[in-house]
Parts: structure tokens; C-alpha cells; sequence
């Protein structure tokens, strides 16, 4: 069966994303074949080019057109954050499957809308929280489902990066509340609530959070998105967050702290948590995503320790089997491979995707709450989304 | 010269107390000859077991009287913490120097109490933070002198510990909010505070912070203490909490998480911190104390990362000169010889001591604020100490 | 430009290999355009299915034919071993450039005549040492380059893995001296020897080796390759090292050690180094190797130490601009991509080729003296090769 | 009872093993009491400050005078190894129990006659292997004893330092062959050979081994030890090995690497180990001894890996309960300790001490061996010892 996709958007996300279409069949036998039909962008020139590199068949300037295309299975959302709802409700609307970018919308309230449109059409719809396919975190959440940590007690995540913690970074997108919803928070805090809640089963009934903006004006940049921006002139004001510190209390009885920064010198793409429970306990890194610290307190007395599992055994670790044999590890682009895989499986299956949008919804009331609390200075409940 | 100690309390603190005051004269030339002339405990047969064990002179079995005695210059003070104030007063009033253990005292209100105390007498004194001795914190406070951090963005403390996590651990008197004060609060988040405020410089101006008692209930246990303490009959009532998470704005601009807890499986003595800073970034784990990674965003880019300095070279690092040769570790004993070669040379020179009762009563409204916000739901500005 | 390529073998490296080809247009923009022209393999149907996956455009089942065919301009050997000087001898009489799997030869005398071949025909050749290609050890070489490692003292290298440790895994054909030439040593000492060789720019000259063969008969097993393989009736005798232990003086001075096993219980793929100069000091590990330890002697006494470089920075660390942003970490399989690269760069600039015929045939004859070495029981000198 | 200690030398081992005579009775409850009775050196001043310093209740400036005296139980030989030989033996002629700095001498003819003389009159005697004393070694020895890690295959291990490095630094007496008897080989080789044949019970049978000096000739210094001696006028020639490396068959079938040098730039005291049996593996590093690093292949297979066990549970792991809590660590010196308290409990039960002289004289006859086959340039049988 072939399952035709278009893309819009094709800038680091449109890149990592293609990727994983033209990947997917090769490591992967789903049952489905991925075709990559369309891709679509303002700029002709670019995309056309941006088309030919990655082997997708045909280039749309508009997306409302690829949308509507009758050869279009599946619209694959990677444009910045204020055009997802848009985007979304109108490829609900012409019955398409849809993957989207995270975070899923600006707000809780469009998020809403969105997860309104897919129940509407009933169409398949699943979020790019691709660190759920890291084998690591598969491999968290199948310890947790058996069992072996017990009662959870304590969540503690982190994802550091110091991209723009030079003052002269010129004012990006992705510093632009208007169209980035959020800073640090939407971008990365987004990813590590995601990754425990997935890994958990658990959500935050009631936040507290503080957002911090520690330069408050930039120079002007080009609008091109995030790292390598060149500055131009003049100066104009952030408006979002530069790092998002939160306390959390979770469904489960646990208590959590969640920090992002791009402000956190040596940092690079610095995400990771530990989760501490009353038979044992995980710590994960991302920057070594192929281990897995896990803690058995079962163990015999004498020799408890954090065991370091290299996540890279066929046929024991998820996906592994698909790419190299034990210790020849894999990396960052091979999650959204992974993920593409699990949403052909899941799209031919009709199952459930994993995170569909109200899955994501409910990390978005989380993110909101937290908002909320940075200005009321006060613990904040987060909304339940059914 | 000699200074003549007494020490009050014989239990963990007290055998760690008594080990730095025995090889503090080996090790370390101060100037000042410590004399352990005496040591207090109310049961006299222990007392003098452990008097001739450690070598103390004499033995007194009340507090008061060993306060009083003309023959001791120092009152060292490692009972529980309901008893520290008492006894502090009372030595300061006699004029001796005094070395408190931590937390200095069960609330503010009573370290305020203290403070004037030691004011009004004009005598010397001293916190057992003795971790301020470990050469890497040490060599941290020398990395921000140096300017080798910048412009403090964030700080992220955690103190991890598991010795409770078992429903069926006794409710030992560190469990009793009348005794301890608090629970995981005072006895370790006290320490990564003081260690975070003493690196940085700044004090914490306004906090917010959950406490949680995961054991609500726990077997009457024998009140000796802390670890391997033996279940009695009967339940009571937990009074303090089992952990802590909190956010922090600092008085450098910086912000800050801590979380203290003794429900965080599989980590033993597991304290540490990582601050990041617009030139460079420090990280510490106490359970690798002879280590600091720190990470130097002056150096060439291509060869940028934390570096693992080995804490251990006589001449470079503190007090590393007094033990053994480069590589040579040292452990978590000595980091109380250190302080008291500290204290020595300080109060032999009539030098301000760290922390002294100020510093650390600093430390103390900070916790409070803490405290106050788990209750009230929502961030509460720090008292200022003056 | 057109690079027209054919590959023979549709293993392990066959897959890796292929997949190098299909990426290395994707990501990296080299002048030339390899495309994937033919691949064979004596199972029609497998090989088939080989190339639909891929994207191979025509198959062959005679190696000789592909060979010949006027479309190819470089022949890709991803056989077993004993097939390599065969098809590189021919393919150089038919003026082919050349990318050969490792080892070179199953002896020095093959290699040298292979060596003899491309010589006399000119034609552009080069090892598949894929190792050579990641980052972090390009930058090793560079750190060396620019003398910041002074003169080396040191080199230490090992190779673990423990796919074989079990006496029940069958006799695959990596197991058999006919076929193989040798077993850990020229499957993966050979890397540990070229990856220092490459960075310290010296040559063995004298070397003592002890080859071990842990288990002396397995179950007869399908030839079908490494991982994974079946057992079949019967037993069979292994006829290579499942170990190999050396001692070397290098040309520059230093002294070596090398290990290779497939019998280090928890090592996967675990390989790695660690090299020490009067200047500082390199300490690399394959399963973490986004990261280069790094030992600068110059830094201030007080803050010396092995620093962890993330080799993922674009514009610094070679290759990484091709791929993602910093601390976005790439897999084993970047690294035949990079090669790829690298050989289309070089194979349009008519530059040489790196590693070549020539200079693997060096790593070769230390190979080869290591064995002699073994079964002398002594030092044996390594035979130089111009 | 009472165990009188004799001290002859009072340098870097004087220290150390001064401050495990005077710690162990407040620490361990052997039944035994060590009695520092006097302590010898020829500067009388230096060793009378000394004594004062370190307890020692009297001063001899003439070795043979201490060891003569009645009120003398056990002589502790802490002098340069050109001595120990001479001052052993006739400590054995006058009934005394014999604790001897490693290595026990600098040849194994030398160290039989001191092996012949204990035996003859029948005194207690131990080598100063402290090493064995620290607890994850212990562990490891159990581990092994448990059967955890099988048939062993491999051991690797390095014992790295980097203090004579630099060409200006003097020519102490361990660089001298006739006081030191070899460099790094008989001083720290000896370490790493020792804790291996002690954690796997298995000897070397046959070695090869290369030694190397790296820097020929150096400025004559004051011949006053290790670290931190001054240069004095002129050059003298090195007379002994910077480093060394060698390979070895063990007894039990495992094959072996050894290195040891003092030429590994940014390696301060870093020695560790590696070994790998058909069941598990362990891995050991000293700059960070409060950790093992364990690997059970019998753990179930998606949950395999090197696990960090902190090595400071009381109860758990030897000589903890003696120390601190948990995950409070332990550092270089209190392995001295350790040992004085082994010493003081086999010497009460009047057992086998471990390593004593014939333990020790194997591995002296393995050093050698490793000697004469660096001159011969083959492999050499180890002599056996019994």
C-alpha cells in the first residue's frame, strides 16, 4: 500500500523530515510505502531545489492547494507555530491524515480547535514528538509498564541549550511571541513534559512555573529561523521566554521540576531527566541517547548500582532491528525515521498514533497552566482535556 | 598556641567532629594546637566510651557545665537541632567561640535569636557547612571570583538521598517536625543552598516551593538517629516532609531550582549543582568530590567542553597541600578537618569566619520563605538579614 | 558531475555502504553526484530485492561483468575477504576507481599486489577505514596538526565486543582463516591500528603480538556472516584469533598497545583510544562518539583537565554542517555518508585518497608482522612499505 | 591487646602509614590496639618532629637499634626499596612481625632471601599492597569468588601518571636503578599486577613486556623522593624505565595487558582495571575508588549493562560499617587504614595475612620476568615460587 505525503514547510524541520520519508523505507518493512508526493513553500526557487535534493515529486507555493490535492494522503505540518491550527483545521477539513509539528499550537485554546477538527473528520493525526522514538524512551516506558520502578515519587527534567545566550543573536522567529507562541518553553520545555508524561503515564494536575527573559531587546535578524540567523539593524523587543523553570505536582502522586533554557553555556542540545521510584529509577541524556541509566533496587544489596544499558540490541531495543548491529549507534535523525515508521504501522493498522492530538493537547493545557503561573505567581491547575 | 575544645553531642556529628579536630594538628599547621579537653553526653557510660576512643580529656554528661567550664576557649554544638539555640546562647553568654552544626537552628525566628546572641557577646562563630570545605566548591568560588563565569544566568542544586524510602523505616527523631524543624529541608536542601550562595554570592530574594511527605505514618522507631535505626511498636505520625522542590530568583539576577529529598531511589549521598553563566559553566557531584567539570566558553570553539578538573594538585587547590600527592583523593571526612583548619587559622587571626551565625542565618530565611510558600501556594519574598 | 558506482556485496556493509551513496547527494554538496548504477551479488532474486530497496538501478550476479561495464566509473567491494584482491585487481585493469572494504587483503603479499595493480592502471583508490570519518577523530588529527599534543608518548587502543563469546554461536565465515585471513585482528584491530595511525601520522615499526583462540571448535554454522547467524549440525575447528594482545614501537617514538577481542563481556561495539603527548592528551570512545576527551597542558594549573568536546558544532567540526544543529548527534552510519563525501570530493579534484591502497597496505604489513609476531614468540620488525 | 609498632622511615609511606596506626583504634574494633612505640630516621631533628607530630612515643636515628628493641612487636619498613631487603631480615632474625613497603625488593633474588629468612623464623609478615584495601577491590574479589563473572578471558590494566613528564623535573632516587631498583614498573606496575592476580587468583605465566626511557638524562636533584623535589646542578643519566608495557598468559587461561607510566599527560595516580569473563565484567578506575563498575550477562537482555555501584553501603561492602554512610566517601588514605586493621586481626588470630612475602615474592618473580624478557625481546617464562 502506498501512503502519499505532503510536506509544508522545508527548513530544519522540512530537512529532518524528508529525511525520515526517504529513510523509511529502506530500514523499515511496514506494509506501507512511504511517497513522497508533494512539498510546499513561498519560495518557488527554493523549494524546487529543496524538492530535487530530496527526491519529493512535485513543489506547491500554497499550501491550501496541496491540501486539497486527491493525491495527498497525508499532510506533514513543519512551518513555524502561528500557521499549524490554520493548516491543520483546513487538511481535517479535506480528510487527510495529518502529522504536526510541535508544539501543536500557540495556545491552549487553539490546540482545542485543532483537536475539534480532527474529531470532526475523524482523520488520523499524530504530533512530531519524535524524542518518543528514541529506543531509550521506548525502553523507559516498557520498564515503567513492568513494573520496575514501582511507585513514582520524583520527575526531574531538564533541556539546556545556549544557542542565544550571546546578546547580539539577532531577534529570530522563534523570539517573536506573535509566532512563536512561546520561547524555551513551547520549543523545548514542550519536548521534556511530553517525554514524561509519555514515559509515565502521568499528568500535571497543578503547576508553578517562572519565565525569564534575561535580554529583553535584540538586534533586528533575518526571519529565517534559529541558529546560523544573521543580525541586521536596529533593535526590537523578545517577546517570549528565555528559560522556563516549573515545579509540578503529577496525577500519579509524584512531584516534578522541569527546566529550559537557551541560556545555559556548554549546553548544546543538553535534554534529558531522571525519574526515581520506590523499586528503582532511570536517568537519560540526550546527547548520549543511546544509553539508558537504570537503577534495580531488587538487585542483591552488594551490587546496586545505576547500570549503564546501551540502547542498541536487536531485537531487544525498539527499532534497532532496522538499523545496525549492537554498539553501532544511531543519532538524532533516526527518531523522526522511527517515528514516520510507527505512523505508517499505525495509519495501515488504524490504531492509535502516539502522540495524537489530544495526547498533545493535554501538554499544551500543562505548557499553558505553567504560563499562567508565571504571571499569577502562584501554583496554577492545569485544565483536564477529554 | 592551643585551643581548647568542647564538644556537646557524640552520635554521626559528633564521631565527624571529633576526626577533625584529631587530625587537624597532623595534617595542617595553623598556628593553632587544638585541644580536645572534653566532651558532653547525657548517657556517661557512652560518653566516656567514646571520650576514650577519640581521645577527649574529659567527659561531662551536662551541657551546662561543660558550657561554663574556664578550661574550653571553643563550644562545638552536634546535638540535635531543637537543642542548638539553647546552647549557643548560653556559650555565647559564657564568651566562648562556638561551632554550630546545621541547620543552625528549627526557624528563623530562633537562628535571629541566636545571631544576637553571638553579637551581643562579640564571640566568634561558626556553621558546620563543612561542605564549603571540599576543595572543588573551593575551587568554584575561585572560578567566579576570577570572572571565569560571567554574568550568572542559572542555578540547578539537587540533593538526593533514598535511606527513607522504605514505608517501614522507623520514625527516627529526624522525622519529628518538634525535634528536627524540618525534614529533608533543613538536613539537605540547608546544604546545596549554602553551597549555591556561598559559590555565587547572591542570595535568594524570593522562592516558591512544594514540601511532600510521600509516608504520611512509619513505626515508632528508637529515637537514635538517623540510618540503621531500629523499628519499635506502634505508628506515628510523620511531621516533616520527605522532599522538597523549589524555584528561586536570585539577587544576581540569576534563577535557580533546588530539591532536596530522601525518597530518590538509588541515590545515596547524591548532592551536586551545575551553574551556567554568560562565560562559562560549572557542575559538581558530591559523590565524586575530588572532581569539577567547568566549561570555558573563552576557549578556541573547536575545542570547547566541560572539563574534568581533578580537584587534587598540592599548591593549586585548597588545602590539598596538607593531604597527599596529585590523584591521591580524599574524602568526605575531610572536609571537616578542613573546616576546622579554617577555624583555627581564623580565630587565631580574629578573622570573620564561613558561614558564620549571619551568613547562615541568611540561609535560614531563605528555607523559611520556603516554607512559607509550600503553605501559601504561591512565590514569597525572602526576609533580608542584616 | 556523474559518479557512476557499482557495488559488489549486499551484506552488512553492503547495506552501509548503499545507504552512503543514497544519503551523500542529500546532505553534502560535493560537485559530483554518485549514482547508484549496479549491484551484485550471486543470489539474483536477493540482490534484486536489494537494489529496489536501495534505489540501485540494474543488478549483476558475476562480479566480472559489472566490473567491465563501461556505465561504472567506480567499483565498490563490500565482499568477504577473500575475494577483495581479485576484484580490485581487475577492476583496476579495466581502469576503475576503487573503494574496498577492509582489511585490504587476507596477507601483506595480497596487499601488496593489489597495491602493484592500482599503480600500474592509476586508478584512483582508497579503504573503506569509515572510521576515519568521524568527527572526533578528525579532530584528533587536527589537534595533532597543530601540535597540541606535543610528542607523543603513548598510544593505547582497544576494540571490544562479545558477539562470539558464547561457544554455541556457529562457525560463521568470519571464523574461518580461509576465508577471513584472521578473525578480531584483521576485522577490527585493523581499525584500531589505521584510527592511529591516521592521527598520530606514525608507523609501527616494531611490534609483539599474541593471538588467542578462546574456543577451538563450533557448532557448523550457515556462512551467511556475523550477528545473527544460525547453527547448523555438527562441529567445526575456528581457524582465527577470537583475540589478539600487542605491543608496538611506533616511528615517532611513542610505544603502543593494541587489543582486539570479540570476547569483552558488555562491550558491544567498544572501541576507542587514548594518546599521550608532552602537550596533552586525546581520549576517544566509539560508543559516545559525538565526544573527544581532550587534555591541555597549557590551560592554568588550577583548572586542567580532560574536557568533553560535543563534536557536533557546525562550521567547526568536520562534516557537521552537512548535518544538524549542535548536540543533534549523527550514528555509526554518518560515517560511511562522510567517506562518500570525502571520495567524491577528492575523486573530482584528482587528490589523493584517504586511506589509499598504499597507505593501507602499511597498516596491512603491521597487521601481518603482528601475526608473525605471535607465533615467534618475539619482536618482530614490520616491513616497510613505499 | 597491645600490638607495639616500629616505624623505620618517616617520607610519604611514613606519613600514610603513621596515619593508619593512629586511626585505626578509633575506627576499628579489631581487638587489638596499635601502639605507636617509636618511629626511625637518620635526620634526628626531622624525625623527632615527625613522632611529635604523628604520635610516635619514641625515636630511634639507627634502624637496626629499632629493631632490636623488646618493647617492639611489629617493624614497619616505609624506606627507599634499596633497604628493605637488609632491614627485613634482620627484623625476622629478631621475632619480629614484618609489615614491607612494595616492592618488596628490587630483584627477585632479593626476594627470596627475604621470603627464606620469614620462613625460617617464622614471623608474620605483609606486604604494604594497600590497594586490596579498598573496598570495590574487595568487591571485586567477591564477585569473582561468587562465580559472577565465569571463565575469565581478559584483563586489562594501566596504572597512569604524568609527574616525571616534563625533562627538567630533577633525578630523584626513584629514577635511580640502584636505590629504586626499576621506575614505574617496580612502583607502580607492581600495584596494578598485584591487584589483578589478587581479585582473579591466577598468576602470569608467561610475559613480554617492553621498557622505555623516554627522557635519558636529567639534572641532578636532592635525593629526597617523589614529588615536588628541586633541581640541583648538573645531569645524571636515568637508570631506569619511564614506563612499560607488557602482555602476559595467565594461569587461568585469560591473556592480559599491563601498562605503567609515568609520561601520560593528565593521568595524575589514574590506574584501573578491566576484566572480562564469560558471565560479567568488571571495571575499576582509582581516581574515582569508591565506584565498581559491574557487568552481568545473566541480567535479563534489554536491561544489560555496566552498573555504577557506589561501593559505600555499611554492612554491604568491607571496612564501610567502620567509616561513614552511605554515598559519604572514603579516600587514598584510609586504605592504609583498612589494611592496619586486616593486619591487626590476622596478627591476633594468628592467620595467613594477605599479600605476605611468598604472595608477594610471585609477584616480584613476575616482574622480573617482565624485565628480562624487555632485554631479550621475547616472551619469558615467569618463574614459579612456592
Amino acid at each position: 500500500m502506498e501512503v502519499r505525503v505532503g510536506l509544508i514547510g522545508y527548513k530544519f524541520m522540512g530537512k529532518a523530515h524528508s529525511n525520515a520519508w526517504g529513510q523509511v523505507n529502506r530500514f523499515f518493512k511496514t506494509g506501507a510505502r512511504a511517497v513522497m508526493r508533494a512539498v510546499c513553500g513561498r519560495d518557488e526557487n527554493a523549494v524546487r531545489g529543496f524538492a530535487e535534493n530530496w527526491g519529493w515529486q512535485s513543489v506547491e507555493t500554497d499550501w491550501r492547494r496541496l491540501v486539497s490535492r486527491p493525491d495527498i494522503d497525508v499532510v506533514d505540518i513543519a512551518t513555524p507555530n502561528d500557521s499549524h491550527a490554520m493548516i491543520a483545521i483546513e487538511a481535517a477539513r479535506q480528510g487527510k491524515a495529518i502529522l504536526c509539528e510541535k508544539p501543536l499550537a500557540r495556545s491552549l485554546k487553539e490546540a482545542l480547535t485543532m483537536l475539534a477538527a480532527v474529531r470532526k473528520y475523524k482523520v488520523a493525526n499524530m504530533v512530531w514528538h519524535n524524542y518518543r522514538r528514541i529506543p531509550a524512551l521506548q525502553l523507559c516506558r516498557r520498564i515503567v509498564k513492568e513494573g520496575r520502578l514501582g511507585i513514582i515519587r520524583h520527575i526531574r527534567a531538564v533541556y539546556l541549550q545556549d544557542w542565544i545566550q550571546d546578546p547580539k543573536f539577532p531577534l529570530v522567529w522563534r523570539l517573536k511571541g506573535d509566532i512563536a507562541g512561546s520561547g524555551a518553553h513551547g520549543d523545548i520545555n514542550a519536548h521534556i513534559l511530553d517525554a514524561t508524561r509519555f514515559i509515565t503515564g502521568s499528568e500535571p494536575v497543578e503547576v508553578c512555573a517562572h519565565f525569564e527573559t534575561f535580554i529583553k531587546e535584540r538586534p533586528v535578524g533575518a526571519m529565517t529561523g534559529g541558529l546560523g540567523a544573521k543580525a541586521g539593524r536596529g533593535k526590537g523587543r523578545v517577546t517570549v521566554d528565555d528559560a522556563v523553570i516549573a515545579l509540578a505536582r503529577m496525577s500519579n502522586g509524584a512531584i516534578a521540576t522541569y527546566e529550559a533554557s537557551r541560556f545555559a553555556n556548554g549546553r548544546k542540545n543538553g535534554w534529558g531527566f531522571e525519574i526515581n521510584g520506590s523499586k528503582g529509577s532511570i536517568k537519560f541524556e540526550f546527547e548520549r541517547m543511546n544509553e539508558l541509566q537504570f537503577y534495580d533496587a531488587s538487585d542483591p544489596a552488594h551490587l546496586r548500582g545505576f547500570r549503564r544499558i546501551l540502547v542498541t540490541e536487536p531485537g531487544q531495543h525498539e527499532y534497532i532491528s532496522a538499523w545496525w548491529p549492537p554498539g553501532h549507534i544511531i543519532g538524532y535523525e533516526h527518531t523522526f525515521t522511527n517515528q514516520v515508521a510507527d505512523f505508517l504501522t499505525g495509519y495501515l493498522a488504524k490504531k492509535p498514533l502516539s502522540p495524537d492530538f489530544l495526547d498533545n493537547t493535554r501538554n499544551q493545557a500543562a505548557l499553558e497552566a505553567m504560563a499562567v503561573s508565571s504571571q499569577k505567581r502562584r501554583w496554577v491547575r492545569v485544565q483536564r482535556v477529554n
